[in-house]
């Protein structure tokens, strides 16, 4: 068989499972037949930008090259401005300027060129003022995808460095401690931390499997963890940290929910020191 | 890169996430290996055809011309009658004839035949009497969309007059207000109401943006609504009028869930009249 | 149209929908960019192998013949083997070695070879031991459907007779009772049970639809239950005992979520009885 290399579109939004997602669908198809929309999550807490941001970096890198539409978007409607993104590794990322793309982008080779999307001949005609995911990004990208359109049509350059971007979660690696915060809690539960596992050995030294550490969450008390490759390395509903697979620490309960257990999001503190 | 036009199958039940619709998705591929399925929501509220109906007609509109099916079914296995409804665009619709199909039809176009599915040729063997999407839904589609069964072997017409609709939502448009009804609450908790944008000047005569208005939903208190283009145009957490995408009326909150805050669904009463 | 027979790949986790599974989605367009990639369920109960294991040998049959990924994986970077079992229908498996794939492979014409994935040349380089299902069984299922590998090529042959396998739900039939277990409650609360719809004959010879029988589920009070085709014959609310569309028995509530007002899962006993 030959591949036909269809045309790649991944597809995140807030919108939720009922019908808005699939009209843009529609309208993608309805100019680009041959698009293959990749579904990343239309299932991101709503307006939940670093939350869709996180995901969007996390999968793009394993989707092939194509455009990609990000719409969290609270702000539709309002002055927020509608860009693609062109990126080094040759993808388009489409959506709006609040801070949703501007990772995605690092992650696919960094950013290459930013255009307002200005051209209203490639967006629907009768643009509503509330679902620019059907009437601007989804159009955009379909042209884009179908080649019938050239990321220079879509509109005027922006300076990359006027693009907004989300305030980056910081991670503080000291010789005998490690302060970072929560970037993402995935559906499991397991607390994804803002430092690089390479800072476990800068803070503590060669760690190895089964050693314990603490970690201290938010107010909650300190939490005696076990450093282990995977969940079923420690006891049912015993609490681990690990290197998750974005190459980022996480701590996790093996079973559990430790996000849920201890009422925590996106943006609480995390501190992990030796144990006394 | 040639347009391959795959045959286009919108697809929306009440089965949930768990596997059926994928069931029916499989089945669909055994007859037609070239459909492209756009799944438009499986995740309708149990039983709510006008839910689902809402979401076909809102949807469809922006997907290529295709068969689409539709089951939100509690009469499954009685006396009510699959069928299918040709339109004026070109699609047909499958699924029970309980009020689910006929808006969206009026929606592409409009009614242009209506045939019971009898002809058991087209089915699955060995039909179940709790799975007409799996049996007899998916199978017509699919031969249809492959083009291996005409519209007119699906099985006899029926008189479109006689097919099932549900109560129409009304909307009455006095001088000084508007009484309408809701007919959706989408995943955001924004109250879509059955008046049209228009219905607005014809009330309360040119209003700008930025204008209030009394909203009095069900029993609850009257609520202050600012006229605004978009969600973003009024404080977080401020209620507001717009025209949806639709081009009805609809009520949200900025950044909050109206529906939910206010306890309603489907069917309250909504009056619209100008602060004293 | 000619039918392209893009190669078919079935896929089911219990990753939720928040871009695990479009991860993984992401890597198999990558390898094989002509998959029909058939999503069965993100929303298995997390580490529910026994669900997984339903909802795979209930869809599957109804899937074309293709290469399908089932990932329900507590034990995810352990001792447990990734496999590939092959069918006698001409599938191919592959998942985890712990009950989620040998029922499944059963219901597709029997297991015919069983390989454990040791071939690292087929999967993404820089292994995680936290998501296999991006960096082992997406991708070796995706060499497999774009012809790239022959299933030969994935790693050693295994007994069997070796792998993991679920406890059997079994059904004991007598001649005035039927004592079973609930195997699945699907997402409208129906309650799916291990006796098969013959066995209702043979405990209590002929039953007519409409005819009454005693169901004592888990330690509840006995519910009488009418036999019946489906659910709207009879009341709503009233509760029913039918034939599944798998065929087996199954009890549920007309338009009402048994399970959920029972509060009884998988694994539940119920017995069958004539009432006195």
């Amino acid at each position: 068989m030959t591949a036909t290399r269809r045309p790649v579109i991944g597809f995140l939004t807030d919108f939720g499972l009922d019908g808005a997602a699939a009209t843009c669908r529609g309208v993608i198809l309805g100019i680009c037949p041959d698009a293959q929309i990749v579904d990343i999550s239309h299932t991101v807490a709503k307006y939940a930008i670093g939350d869709g941001s996180f995901l969007l970096r996390s999968a793009l890198p394993y989707l092939p090259v194509g455009v990609h539409v990000g719409v969290v978007d609270p702000g539709v409607g309002t002055e927020r401005r509608p860009v693609g993104i062109s990126t080094g590794r040759g993808d388009v990322l489409v959506g709006p300027d609040n801070g949703l793309l501007a990772e995605p982008a690092d992650a696919l080779g960094g950013i290459a060129e930013v255009r307002e999307l200005t051209n209203a001949e490639l967006w629907l005609a009768g643009t509503s003022a509330t679902f620019h995911g059907r009437d601007i990004f989804a159009p955009v990208a379909a042209h884009l995808a179908a080649g019938d359109a050239t990321f220079e049509a879509v509109g005027a350059p922006i300076d990359p460095g006027d693009i907004v971007r989300l305030e980056a979660a910081e991670a503080i690696v000291n010789e005998r401690s490690i302060h970072a915060s929560v970037i993402y809690v995935d559906s499991f539960g397991n607390v994804r931390l803002s430092a690089r596992a390479e800072a476990l050995e800068r803070a503590f030294g060669a760690i190895v499997p089964g050693a314990r550490l603490v970690a201290t969450v938010a107010e909650h008390d300190p939490l005696i963890v076990a450093f282990a490759p995977s969940f079923g390395h420690v006891a049912i509903d015993a609490a681990l940290l690990y290197r998750d697979s974005s190459g980022n620490l996480a701590l996790a309960l093996n079973r559990g929910d430790l996000a849920g257990r201890l009422g925590i999001g996106r943006g609480a503190s995390v501190r992990l020191s030796r144990p006394d």
